[in-house]
């Protein structure tokens, strides 16, 4: 089913590559454009929840009786009024689509497994009376000792967050643990090839949670009707997923649930996960009234699911002609309080970007009571990129090795075997190894000395992504005037309306303008995956290339009826039918549209993909800073980010994302953590605390696009909005030791740390 | 283009003919479907017209002044403010889509052409100040002498309505006239036939307007985006007819507006018009601001467009052996202010039923100084019937022929010659007839003599409707659970949502509940004509046919690939998919569907139609009814309608609308009209004034459907919403002439009428 486009490579474009104003940005600058906080609905309540104040306790008892008492409040809930709550039926094990547990995540079950982990909720006529409401439950808890890093949740006797898991360990069913999988990557003799090796670097890099950091909170408005049909609003990244798993934990049939289109305030990964659709909509259920939801910050940094910290220990091993021989992994991700890490994807990604014929990699997935952790842009690689990519350089600089020249000798391409097992089709690591060669900023010397004793360097790192495939959906409908409808099923997060209109546009032969993208409710388009692992410009897009190509074979019938021509006759070149055999007739796009009266009327088209794989992708980085070695304070003074996007379809947008994963992969390396205290309660849980970059952190973002077309897409398209966050926290790693020598294995590397380090060095 | 499908007359259906609960029902039940009315916005402000208390007037001159100067005003406009007021380059004659026409109603230019003509508007804070601004308005008039009947309009001298008209007279082009069209239809030779018969009857008949009386009030609520998109909600009969009319006034692109989905409350013809989406469209331009406006009931009876009055003159003439020989009609329609009646459609209707070698008819459109008539239910159809049916009563009265059996001898059938030219396919006149003949109230008889001296009748009548074609879209999509969500572009006004969706799942061979239907905006589904002209169960449910049909094509697909099989090994039948190599292979629908994950994800299909024909329609009523001679007031003592449906989706909708189309007829023959002073000002412009009947008024109402299957639709439906109107006013008055002896030749056959009538002949 999978369509086989052809590779137009060669062609020259009129829409794609050019930089179009988005057809949204109207209502996103005015303040029209609606998202799920706008949401207000005649009789409608307010919904608040309960959240423990516990890292890791038992629950004795709930009582809400005080709550209900007070006036104003319509109801209460606990996790026994979730449908999946004791649904054992439908634990199909410990996978991302686990209802049970995704159940016992949104309201607690017999434990409270993370500090914010929610228990009860209120429906109440309005926010304050809710809130208040919510003081009122009375809970009674054991408390139990938190378990909050890997080390602890693996050392001897230490106390297991879930008593029922089964973890999966190399197959081996294992209980009493917290290891809720581990697995293995093999290739080739390891330990064999390690033997050869004339310098081999092991090193471990410890890391800590990081949020998405995205402004919007968490949002839910739902209603359920009495005939048993549940609508919801909430921002989101894909409807349709709201919908899956809103109709998992309810266990009500998917096309009961109808989830309306609102726009979302960054997801990053962090939006593809529910937490208060199923409680708005059990609330609504026991009131008979819409209720609406709205975490609060506090509330999204603990109780949403961030980025796994965790430890990362690269081992590798080079011959002196700088080849690399061997390299041995092991990653152990804090998974949180339930399963599910991104560390599959670490696996993937921690040693994609070099071809090493003998590899071993292991991955484990563990529990700790923190919040259950979620996806946030490339989930897994940036974390995996701050090992290797330090392991590299530090290789580079005891060899005394260009960092570039090792890496294109080592650089995975066409053919290489990635260590889990598939092959490369064609990448652009080694174009874009070229391009950071030959760029002005690698060209550039450093002055290693800033002003005030300040200390510079200049890192390099290099990321990799594998980008997602999967199901979307496109319809398109012609109008007199040639202007053409398009209705999508992926959410626009970051420019998807202009990328998809865009992609329809080049293969209808008209501006981008004169396509209209609209996103419908989940009742009105066909399933579409959510917009995340980089799918959505390619999956999406080719739906609308394909939707396209059904609309021309439409508009052809229409050219051969208006000429009296068969249809075979009839050809689509540059935006122009015209006839084979007689090129005097020839009509563009709108001119044709402009006959469809009386030649049968509108015309439509629809098409649905399932791609199982995506073009894979790679991102360098280069990075210059200054470090004040007085009070540790780091200061970028320059990055460049140079990423192969396949073929760049709004490079605007495509420069944004390269430069949003620069800043956010800048804040990840050296301010962002979940600081938690001994009790496993996050210290910095305000945006005052957690210290996100702000515009006066950075320097203006070169981004240099590099184009190696994916042959899977009839345009070249690969994801490009996840792999820019993989280079910049080894980049800057490695910067910090170009200036001062010093190699930092823990995230973030913050001022306290540098200056412990430099006072321990004396440097 | 136009789809050819098998008709399957024989199969037996399995939804088909079977009463589901609409799919809508819940939302209407309770409340909570969303009109027009209901639309709230935020920032969103008032408007409101002035309304010109004369007739007929010059406007001297317009000052808004005062009114701009109440606090809370934010905006005024006159004619001059919509784009099309001067367009004369898009005057493309007097046709339904003539903007300047159009626009000149709804914001008069330099006269007001009846009294309730809208001739400035007020935007405002709220409804009151925008009500009291409008009376601050000062408009300098000079009153001319009103032209209130077709008599006048044509007597020489009189007043001129349009002075730039130019009239179509019979192909000339005739100036200085109120007559904007005159069309013959002429067959046969008819004077040299009526001297060939030995009865001619000749009568003339008298009509009045009546307004459709839709219990909602027309509204629009527009927001005019700076970047030039306009978004309209207004509770109309066809969304793109809304954006079609409105981007004419006002000379935008149609793909500019987005008319977004609301339901209506009620439309038969009225709300296929727009009278206020221009004005809160602009008035929003001006302010910035999303602009609500919304009629009193006052309002649309002096302002909105009522089916036309007029005279229609039949004569007819039969030979000894109950043959009509000849027959000639005159139809002068009161066009309102503008040109546009029914006539076209009356000259269509008027002889339909019958046989005749020998006709002509003659058409007059004919401006008087009333609203601009409008559609109402099969327009110009009852009140042709009105006059055709009481002439062939009056023969059958006066030959002593049977009036079943008399219609027989002349009924139209499959290729008899419309007296307009087409010929007819197979029709269902003669069915209904026979039905007519057995059935139990034809068979009752009726005691002449009520309580109390009431004298009582027993009428008889037929009925015409063409039906429309036209064009219509419907998408559909598949779940993983085989519910089919279906997008159409029809409005629904009387239950089309049900009726579509089982068209639906008929083809596809599921329940009717597991079709969702939705109607989205105009942006979002291809084009789709207006929700009338009994087109839409006949013209979409061809495109949900058409679409289903294509959605079991790809579902053929996924079970070849899934059995390994080739394309054309599957087959469908009794909503399952088989391989006809090997039987034991076979899947339900639904089990197909929940296969979809893994053999290429969701199936989409789309299909549009544009129909130039549909199945003509014949309905008939029998009609019991008692007069008090001393009051005459008329009491229905029993209606029975009798229809050919082709086939009836739905029987209890059809029966509805039989049902509900024998009650307006009787009001409309026996109660409504627009009762005009001599100034043109209608004097009873109220619901309590304009005698619409009640629940009270009316006997249960019995519906035979009859079912002579359209060859043109795959299931042989016909339109049924429109025909059960036409029979109502001639049965009404040939029951009346039954019980008092007397031919009433006016409408409505009021209770003074009668008594005057009575007293005139000494009954």
């Amino acid at each position: 089913m999978v369509a086989t486009p052809e590779h137009p490579s060669t062609q020259s474009f009129k829409v794609i590559g050019t930089r179009p104003i988005r057809h949204d940005g109207y209502e996103k600058v005015t303040g029209r454009a609606v998202y799920g906080g706008d949401i207000r609905l005649p009789g409608m309540i307010w919904g608040e929840v309960l959240r423990s104040p516990y890292a890791h306790a038992r629950i004795k008892s709930i009582d809400t009786t005080e709550a209900q008492k007070l006036p104003g409040v319509l109801a209460t809930i606990t996790h026994a009024d979730l449908p999946a709550a004791e649904a054992k039926e439908i634990d199909a094990g410990e996978g991302v689509v686990n209802f049970r547990r995704a159940s016992m995540n949104i309201l607690a079950q017999d434990k409270v497994l993370y500090k914010g982990h929610m228990v009860a909720a209120v429906a109440a006529v309005d926010r304050n009376t809710a809130s208040e409401a919510v003081k009122r439950i009375k809970v009674e808890y054991e408390p139990l000792k938190p378990v909050l890093s890997v080390d602890e949740a693996t050392a001897p006797g230490t106390p297991i967050l879930l008593e029922d898991l089964v973890g999966d360990h190399l197959g081996e069913k294992v209980q009493n643990t917290n290891i809720a999988r581990h697995f293995r990557h093999e290739f080739g003799d390891p330990d064999a090839a390690f033997r050869q090796c004339s310098l081999v670097v092991d090193r471990e890099f410890s890391l800590q949670m990081v949020h998405q950091g995205y402004i919007e909170l968490h949002n839910a408005t739902a209603m359920w009707e009495p005939d048993g049909r549940v609508t919801i609003w909430s921002s989101t990244q894909g409807s349709f997923g709201v919908r899956a798993q809103t109709a998992g934990i309810l266990r009500l049939p998917e096309s009961r649930i109808r989830v309306m289109p609102v726009e979302i305030g960054g997801g990053f990964g962090g939006k593809t996960v529910i937490y208060l659709p199923p409680i708005a909509a059990v609330l609504s259920k026991m009131t008979g009234r819409p209720v609406k939801m709205v975490m609060d910050r506090k509330s999204v940094f603990e109780g949403t699911g961030p980025a796994p910290g965790g430890k990362v220990r690269v081992k590798m091993g080079v011959d002196d002609q700088g080849k690399i021989l061997a390299s041995e992994v092991v990653i152990r991700f804090e998974a949180g309080a339930f399963p599910g890490s991104a560390v599959g994807a670490g696996g993937i990604c921690v040693l994609a970007a070099y071809n090493i014929l003998n590899t071993r990699i292991d991955g484990y997935d563990i529990l700790v009571n923190k919040p259950k952790s979620a996806a946030y842009r490339a989930p897994g690689s940036p974390q995996v990129a701050f090992a290797t990519e330090a392991v590299v350089d530090e290789i580079c600089e005891k060899k005394g090795w260009d960092r570039i020249e090792f890496r294109l000798w080592n650089a995975s391409h066409e053919g290489t075997r990635r260590a889990d097992g598939p092959t490369f089709r064609k990448v652009g690591l080694i174009d874009c190894l070229q391009t950071a060669r030959k760029s002005e900023h690698w060209n550039t010397p450093l002055e290693k000395r800033g002003l005030n004793g300040r200390l510079r360097g200049r890192g390099f790192a290099t990321g990799y992504w594998m980008n997602g495939g999967g199901k979307s959906t496109c319809d398109l409908a012609v109008n007199n005037d040639g202007i053409v409808f398009m209705n999508e099923g992926s959410v626009d997060i970051g420019g998807t309306r202009a990328s998809i209109a865009m992609q329809a546009a080049e293969a209808l032969g008209i501006p981008a303008e004169d396509v209209r993208p609209s996103i419908p409710d989940t009742d009105s388009i066909g399933f579409t995956g959510v917009t995340g692992g980089s799918r959505t410009t390619y999956a999406t897009g080719l739906a609308a290339y394909n939707a396209a190509m059904k609309l021309v074979d439409s508009l052809k019938e229409r050219a051969a009826f208006i000429w009296e021509r068969k249809v075979e006759d009839i050809d689509f070149k540059d935006g122009a039918f015209f006839s084979k055999s007689d090129p005097a007739l020839s009509l563009t796009f709108k001119q044709l549209c402009a006959k469809l009266e009386g030649t049968g009327g509108s015309v439509t088209s629809t098409a649905s993909v399932d791609l199982s794989t995506a073009g894979n992708s790679f991102a360098l980085g280069i990075c210059d800073l200054e470090v004040d070695p007085d009070t540790g304070k780091v200061d970028i003074l320059r990055y460049t980010a140079i990423q192969d996007a396949g073929r760049a379809i709004h490079p605007a947008y495509v420069e944004g994302q390269m430069q949003g994963g620069a800043v956010q992969g800048i804040g990840w390396a050296l301010y962002e953590e979940y600081f938690m205290t001994q009790q496993g309660v996050m210290a910095n849980s305000s945006f005052l605390d957690y210290r996100m970059p702000t515009a006066l952190d950075m320097p203006k973002i070169e981004a240099i696009i590099v184009e190696v077309p994916n042959p899977l897409h009839p345009y070249g398209v690969r994801g490009v909005a996840e792999v820019p966050l993989a280079p910049p926290l080894p980049a800057v790693a490695n910067a910090l030791h170009d200036a001062l020598g010093i190699r930092f294995l823990e995230q973030p590397i913050k001022p306290a740390r540098i200056l412990e380090a430099i006072s321990r060095n004396g440097s």
